[in-house]
């Protein structure tokens, strides 16, 4: 399982509001089984890797269905195999550091 | 005000976990007074421009202080003039937009 | 089509070289019959979305082939359906602009 | 010395192509004594910490320079100090590894 952060912005729309897209983007995630959150700067899950394809590759596709002609997705992947990584191990690993040498 | 994205990763470490420096990178952070928070692939935090830099800058030498011989840092910023954009307002926006077409 | 930059990264290998694993992501992109270059931070191509993402997943594996047990990858999608967008393409618009206006 | 990507992208113009504005980062760019060049997703360039942030300093804001309101910077930074870490060395050391195992 790999935890992953979607971006997916258009380019040229006339408008600087892209919370519209964003928010079109959460509808595609809602509709497949994985644990996702929303974060500031994009959209993070956690899956295995041929469904994590498949759910970018629909991302992707939300703002040329709005109408835009133009779209810049960045992607992050983080793929851990020696153990289980999930979205919730991960953050409770840094928060318990945090304590430890506090 | 820009909305920042930071995700600095230690290479050639021999260690698969990195979350001892993403903790001590969040104690980088804390010394600032910025708002901030932890996401699962990266710190996500909000200021102007200059002040930004000097953080990336400082959370950037965490893994070389701690040993590592190499760094990489990816960086994202979201820098908008036209309304006051806030971590706070930003995620809100999205959420409305949710709500409203449900 | 849609030009694409990939850049896939071993984590905790205990070796800060990777140009060992950037060699044999080409060698995975080389038998595929789509237009690539090397650049100093990673591996761009171009070609249709089905492709690409069969590229990125293979690409993805090399790290793991080899040994390494966490692996980041990067990726940033450009794609615009406005008009025939080819690296060349690209390339040539930002040197005819440099030009214009010297 | 590190390696470094950015990729400067204005938001909402109404225009999707950019190459206007890649032009004019080339331009900020160039009056620096720094190693770069041109890729198909961006600008790498090679130098001292103070100065890459710097140079980002001033090509983030050429979008708003040219009538943006909203601007997306991302950069990666590859920062290796067991060794002189330069584009050439880098580029060198992967074709190196493609010819080796050929």
């Amino acid at each position: 399982m790999a935890i992953i952060e979607v971006t997916v912005v258009p380019l040229g729309t006339g408008d600087t509001s892209l919370s519209r897209y964003v928010a079109d983007c959460h509808r595609v995630i809602e509709k497949y089984n994985v644990k996702w959150e929303l974060t500031p700067m994009g959209t993070v899950f956690e899956g295995e890797l041929p469904m994590i394809l498949k759910i970018i590759r629909e991302m992707h596709e939300v703002p040329f269905d709005n109408g835009a002609r133009r779209v810049s997705t960045t992607i992050r992947i983080d793929d851990r195999r020696d153990q289980v990584a999930t979205i919730e191990q991960k953050m409770k690993s840094v928060k318990d550091k945090l304590k430890q040498e506090d």
